[in-house]
């Protein structure tokens, strides 16, 4: 199945200039969603992972199918206040500004397999930060899953030492 | 098993004197998360339904693991400005103040069948106002599903003209 043709180009969203990758058209469409959450399952099947973790809030569509395809939790990753308990916060660079996400002080065992999966890579900020929450309350990072990666917009070198899958990649504009 | 107990009681958030339903706990645990999706697939199964709608973002969690487990597509509902094509859009009533959903206008085909998945109903003015922005784009809403109702709350009378399944009830604060 070619998942490319179910991802949906809006120009110009959210600003001017950048084409957006609609993945609520891929989402809804059943086969498509079955068979992207199936491929993410296959590659994942060997790492003996405990606990899929997921971003706010795309990541939480397909993570938690994941999760749940593959037989284990689901951990979500949000942004600042949301989450009730004890967090740890992690601030990060965005293009313009920065961001700020959590995550429960006591979501993971310490030494648990962790797989962050989450809809678009861009340029590896969002997963890099995910990434190092994770490691800081003792999760390892087995694999980083996504729906989609913009290739062109050269992902974070911090990437290139995880286990990283993208199942479309944009190689240029 | 008893859903109940891997739901943790968070006291006085997001303020002072709300004790909060944590689900976390419960979506991170594999056995609990897969049975309580199990249970709403098992109330789905016989109403031939078409997608699954979740509000953000919790509703994200539940709402797209059911899809999955029952082989159809999600749609997602989402806050102000955040779908990326043309939404169709409710502003609807707040404890204090008002808010908006929107759904892409093009997401759901007129005369499909839809179920509801969130995460918690409380008063019942979310999903009362995502079920109307259903009707406005000609879906049949077949089902509402809630992890948890908080049935001390009196939900809204307009809830009572659909079906409603809710995995725990709490029936006092």
């Amino acid at each position: 199945m070619d998942l490319r043709s179910v991802i949906r180009e809006i120009p110009d969203f959210p600003e001017k200039g950048i084409g957006f990758k609609d993945i609520t058209t891929l989402i809804k469409d059943k086969e498509a969603f079955k068979y992207a959450v199936d491929l993410i399952v296959q590659d994942l099947k060997d790492k003996d992972i405990d606990y899929i973790v997921g971003p706010e809030a795309r990541g939480f569509l397909m993570g938690a199918a994941v999760a749940y395809a593959l037989g284990v939790g689901f951990v979500p990753i949000r942004k600042k206040g949301k989450l009730p308990a004890e967090v740890v916060r992690k601030e990060y660079s965005l293009e313009y500004g920065t961001d700020i996400l959590e995550i429960h002080k006591d979501a993971i065992e310490k030494g648990s397999n962790v797989a962050i999966v989450d809809d678009l890579m861009a340029t590896g900020g969002t997963v890099c930060a995910v990434a190092e929450l994770l490691e800081e309350i003792g999760a390892n990072v087995k694999a980083m899953e996504f729906l989609i990666e913009l290739s062109f917009l050269k992902p974070n070198e911090k990437v290139k030492k995880y286990h990283v899958n993208s199942l479309v990649k944009y190689e240029s504009e």
